[in-house]
């Protein structure tokens, strides 16, 4: 089982100079895994997530824009803005994810430590509470 | 060497539905490499780029927003119009690379095969001329 308490803000190594920022990620150095995969949701016009990964650890970033991450973990909710580019939020396995409230071209850019597989993920809110229940 | 032949525009694994567009990249199946490090260049102001990689191959990708990206091998240039966050563009070592006419807001996402290191970057197009030179 994961604790909301496990989710950790991340400051993103940036340099800021006349040119702009850079923010540059080293897999497995800044972040606590081995990067299989990212990934990136675009052009949103709904809001996105509402569902859990059984192995998946991830680093959200809001590399454009900003929205709102609301994570539950079978017992606390907690609801984080995503709005600073230079700033993830590390999330492990196991907690109910939902994302919302995207301003206009934002993009959500994630970084996993596994390579997909939609078998290991947890589709509705239900059959997560279902999940947590059999762990206790 | 490298050439500006070797540089293959990649369509990347994407789903289009109501929500809007989620586009995926595994390591090493997507792209010709693991990815070991990531690095994103964001509220830019200036061109960027102006340097060669000695080691580094990269795919680079237009995750919002658009700009201008103009490669040359030593002999030959090419530019392209990055405009598609669904459509990378992998480039391989010793290419010396300029990035340009950024959008108001673009983000330009780079996906690297290698850790960062400053000694393994050739940072003026005379370095690089020489460098090539001397590979002939």
């Amino acid at each position: 089982m994961s604790s909301i308490n496990e989710i950790i803000p991340i400051n993103l190594p940036s340099v800021h100079d006349s040119r702009g920022i850079l923010t540059s990620i080293e897999s497995q150095i800044d972040l606590p895994f081995k990067i299989q995969r990212i990934f990136y949701m675009h052009h949103i016009s709904l809001d996105r997530g509402g569902h859990a990964h059984i192995d998946t650890d991830q680093v959200v970033i809001p590399i454009s824009g900003n929205f709102m991450i609301e994570l539950y973990d079978g017992k606390n909710k907690a609801a984080f803005k995503m709005e600073d580019a230079t700033k993830g939020l590390y999330i492990p396995r196991m907690i109910f994810i939902r994302l919302y409230s995207f301003s206009e071209g934002a993009v959500c850019l994630v970084l996993a430590n596994t390579h997909y597989d939609i078998t290991r993920s947890i589709r509705t809110i239900e059959e997560y509470n279902e999940a947590i229940k059999k762990q206790l």
